[in-house]
């Protein structure tokens, strides 16, 4: 990821000192213009604006450790949680540097690629994000969700995880045809076509969250919904597919149901995964 | 659901004979200008296109039971599996009728209205389906998958799981973000972007399915994933969040990566749900 970074800057004729744990890698980028530093302290002095994307939080502390960071605005896009994000922020600042967090929403391939809808996810300051907003839009889109510095490794992992799901709900509606002479590619558009389709029901969801009211619109409710798991459940049991994907969500469900709330419709399940806070 | 149907048939023009368990049922639709028949052997003797929506296949199986199906077209709308959709079509056909199963995606507000994107999987009898495709289409729109009359209903409840786990997701998504000042609102547009660009993966999916190549096109593979999984369990604990709803996805991934299949993407994760037949 590093190295598309780069690559996306010098393209765009930036100036660019590079160093890598692993010379090689940082030598590659030679080839293209960047300026290769024999250390990271030696990086971090070529330039007001670092950016730090390493293999986690802790290689961070290890490779800044004997850099001066006085002035310096550090801009991490280094994988990690939210709380990371905060103490790195803490971390950063008591060396008289300003930080920006981000998370990176795309795959190495998206980087610097027009119309690849990647972007990044920022949090922090966000003086340093005003001033710096062009250069950091050249690799990939920019979103800034906060003056939190943990902010954008959660949205970053609240999306990862939002997509996890989705994905295993795809494993197991193939899993489901396969037994069939259904060809995946016929069954492909239908599957996009509907998750697309369904996915803005998350707007409903918002919204019953920001009322407090989970029985605001529901069309289909809790009660109806988990008569109808019972439909994939024994579908799952003929196609010879386990259902282990599938149950905890419904098992969810039905807590929720015993709890009286079969009027509604799943947005309360968010209570059972994390109880409201009493502010 | 049946009375948006004949609601949606009534306001097209169509002669419409209706019957219900709850009598009270039928007689709100003769306002709008149905038949209501005494029994539903008499709705069936009215016409040769029959429609049943029913609660589940055994009403189909108890409400028919005395009604003469020669040369009748029954499409059986009723919420099932496949295997029952199967069963009901040879039911049918005994009976002389031509069968016709359907998966109705769509609920109740969304049938007859213009745009909604409802729609019906249809399988079974192609010739009825021809012959009354245009009077089909007045409910909802139509898509036929296949003769085999257990292809609807396997194509319905395929979209349903898939749209179960992309809830799950969402769920869990919106409990990571609860703690904080995050506005859902403000969350909901991101998380219905990434949805919807992530949902075309299923393309690639189908794709190496199709091909048997798991590791085709792979740019995050099973061994980078599993790493990057540590992140959204180590964010959920420190949110306060229950990790049950992404677990069991996870843990195929690592059963997976054990198997020795580290460099292939997430594809694989299907045979672990139902292993490929050997035809």
């Amino acid at each position: 990821m590093g190295t598309a970074l780069a690559r996306a800057w010098l393209a765009a004729g930036h100036p660019v000192t590079v160093w890598n744990r692993t010379p090689a890698r940082a030598e590659a980028l030679a080839a293209e213009g960047a300026t290769v530093a024999a250390s990271a302290a030696e990086a971090v002095a070529a330039g007001r604006l670092v950016v730090a994307c390493l293999l986690d939080d802790a290689s961070v502390g290890e490779a800044l450790d004997g850099a001066d960071l006085t002035g310096r605005d550090l801009v991490n896009l280094t994988t990690g949680t939210s709380a990371q994000g905060r103490s790195r922020a803490t971390w950063a600042q008591a060396r008289g540097a300003r930080f920006l967090d981000g998370g990176i929403m795309a795959v190495p391939p998206m980087i610097g690629a027009a119309g690849s809808g990647a972007y990044v996810f920022y949090s922090g300051s966000a003086a340093l994000f005003e001033e710096h907003r062009a250069t950091l839009a050249v690799p990939a889109g920019t979103t800034y969700v906060g003056a939190d510095p943990g902010f954008a490794a959660l949205h970053d992992v609240a999306l990862l995880s939002a997509m996890t799901g989705m994905f295993a709900g795809i494993t197991h509606a193939f899993a489901l045809i396969r037994p069939e002479d259904i060809a995946p590619k016929d069954f492909a558009p239908l599957l996009v076509s509907w998750l697309t389709a369904m996915a803005p029901m998350a707007h409903q969801a918002a919204d019953q969250l920001e009322s407090g009211d989970y029985g605001k619109d529901v069309v289909s409710n809790l009660a109806m919904q988990v008569a109808a798991n019972a439909t994939l459940l024994r579908t799952a049991e003929e196609q010879g597919v386990s259902a282990e994907l599938l149950t905890p969500y419904m098992d969810l469900m039905e807590r929720r149901l015993a709890d009286g709330h079969g009027a509604e419709g799943t947005t309360g399940l968010v209570d059972l995964l994390a109880p409201a806070q009493s502010a």
